[in-house]
């Protein structure tokens, strides 16, 4: 597959609490800007296939195409948690490889906030895991305390991601939280599960995003300067499989990201840039490690160094990431896919980072009982 | 993507009301039934990539490792309403087509019947438009009315082909209603939305299905009777585009079935047997006419000339269809396709039909809020 499938056009909408917007008004909006953004145009009834990516229930390709008016072409519809939105995106790139399509749009949207309260409202008063208190910062926050433990990382090591990531999301006109945050707030800020306080935790956030896609000899047709999908990877992990590293340490990623440097026959010291899962700060620190960019129990160490902020050597999540962009599940790894796009072309604004060829997606996605992840990994390059 | 891929093992487990099943225990009874049907065998370890298909909301990869074991490799879900079997098929052969996996498993799975009262009655609660009477029966009901009306079908027609599925059905083991009804029980039945009585609907059903697919060229290492997928198509299609004729035909249908026979270099007279989406009776009278097995307005002539019997030139449904077998959504396409492939196999057992070379299988899904449509097609062929 690998260089098979190229990226023509990308958007996103501004994420934040869209009270105001239908999930239909997202994804038109995000479709729009997809279309729009793509250097000689593209006319929509060219485009010949199209995948959805959402974590909210009973969503059909109908859902898809009623706002976009993408009838008579098939609009498919993926789900895999957290992962959703790279997983939808990876379904897109395998019918262009099989030479299927001769190209396809993937919109990722979730509108977190509703007139019931909110997907993750709902989540908590249905699942039985979250009525245990088993919830997503409880979960999160006992990774954590098991890296302090094992690792000797610290609650300001944590903090320092937060502290990066709202820097970064100042700078991008998309992100939810366009606002710095200092170490002292991320350190004084309410415990919400310790180590994680305010600050750690992303935020509920609405958005949709949508990337075009086409078979990488038709490319040059729409622009100069298409981005190539290098490697993809997948895959899923159980709690109960008896890894103890598993407990500061998501293997799902590790899998994922192996598939994704095979395809792409590239390393992790290749990867010039990422977007990377950040729901809480600590999920930063172990991802810098199950990604491969050091070693087992180090994570803590890239961040004191500032080799991951905007200006270090590997910036890591420069549109603010989770953490200040914010995390509508469908269309997180959507957004992802997009913004590499846009810093492989050198278009992404204030938060460009310098001579990039090579860039990372990245998503985990926690099962619904909690047993489990899905770990999605892109390589994306010039 | 034609011949590509073979399939080479499928499984079902007895559909039926399964209180007293869980989930995990109907998936993972699914997969070993495909396992064990592999005629030369395959170690579980051999499966390098499997997808999901079920309605149900938040379902990831996770929820299908946990009782399959499939942990460690890519899990991904689909949705896509009714179609939902159909299209969790289709993009396991996009990845198998685009040489990314060696073999990949499908399973399609769904419970209706739950401690909540069941999917059904939750949809009826939540959603708008069911809240409005625009309730499935009532839905099909108005396509039955307006086909009559139009093309001069009556309420007889349609009961012969509840007959015919429920004769069908008592022949297969894995059927849920596995007992005869004649034409005046169905006729005398009570009315749930004219002129679809209660044996015209096909019933509330929990079950799981399991197929196996490898590269074409590798399919002789596990049996010497694989059968190949030769055509593949997924259309979506607004009710609001103007198109009176919708009223009593499902686009979506044949523009999915127009790109299978396309794909397949096939034509509707090739197809020897069919699995094709009798929600209601008069759907798979309108299916006819839209996968082109008749003209337009002459599908009820089909059922009245016996043409689509167990012993018709060319049957339909010889498991019983969805009016019979049943409807778990998730995994009605799924074993459709199982059904299919037996069929091709000769091993259909009471319902095998004689001299078949190539088959179909076919899903309509509704959109959530019943402003389209989705359909999915498949070819299949020894």
């Amino acid at each position: 597959m690998k260089n098979k499938i190229a990226v023509i056009g990308a958007g996103l909408i501004d994420f934040g609490v869209l009270y105001h917007k239908s999930p239909e008004m997202m994804m038109e909006e995000a479709y729009i800007n997809a279309l729009q953004s793509v250097d000689n145009g593209i006319d929509p009834h060219e485009i010949q296939a199209a995948w959805l990516g959402t974590l909210r229930g009973r969503f059909t390709g109908v859902t898809l195409a009623q706002p976009t008016g993408l009838f008579k072409i098939p609009v498919s519809r993926v789900e895999n948690a957290c992962a959703t939105g790279n997983d939808a995106f990876r379904n897109a790139c395998f019918a262009i490889a099989a030479g299927v399509y001769d190209n396809a749009i993937i919109i990722g949207y979730e509108k977190m906030h509703d007139e019931k309260g909110g997907l993750i409202k709902l989540a908590g008063i249905k699942d039985i895991w979250m009525r245990r208190a088993r919830t997503m910062p409880s979960f999160f926050g006992l990774r954590g305390t098991r890296h302090m433990h094992q690792y000797g990382s610290t609650k300001e090591d944590f903090a320092l991601i937060s502290v990066k990531n709202r820097h970064n999301g100042a700078l991008y006109p998309h992100a939810h939280f366009r606002k710095e945050v200092t170490i002292e707030q991320v350190l004084k800020a309410p415990i919400i599960s310790w180590p994680l306080g305010l600050f750690d935790c992303c935020p509920v956030t609405d958005g949709a995003a949508a990337v075009i896609v086409c078979k990488a000899e038709l490319a040059k047709k729409y622009t100069d300067t298409p981005v190539f999908v290098g490697g993809s990877g997948l895959s899923v992990d159980s709690w109960q499989l008896g890894e103890d590293e598993a407990l500061a340490s998501f293997p799902a990623s590790k899998d994922a990201s192996r598939q994704a440097y095979r395809m792409a026959g590239l390393e992790p010291k290749d990867i010039d840039v990422g977007e990377i899962h950040d729901c809480f700060s600590v999920t930063e620190v172990i991802n810098y490690e199950d990604l491969g960019f050091c070693e087992k129990g180090q994570g803590h160490k890239l961040i004191r160094e500032g080799v991951t902020t905007l200006e270090g050597e590997k910036p890591m999540n420069p549109s603010g990431g989770l953490l200040a962009k914010g995390h509508p599940i469908g269309a997180t790894g959507v957004a992802q896919i997009a913004e590499i796009f846009e810093q492989l072309r050198g278009q992404a604004g204030k938060i460009q980072v310098a001579d990039v060829n090579v860039g990372m997606t990245h998503n985990i996605g926690v099962g619904r009982d909690n047993t489990g992840s899905v770990g999605c990994v892109h390589i994306l390059t010039r």
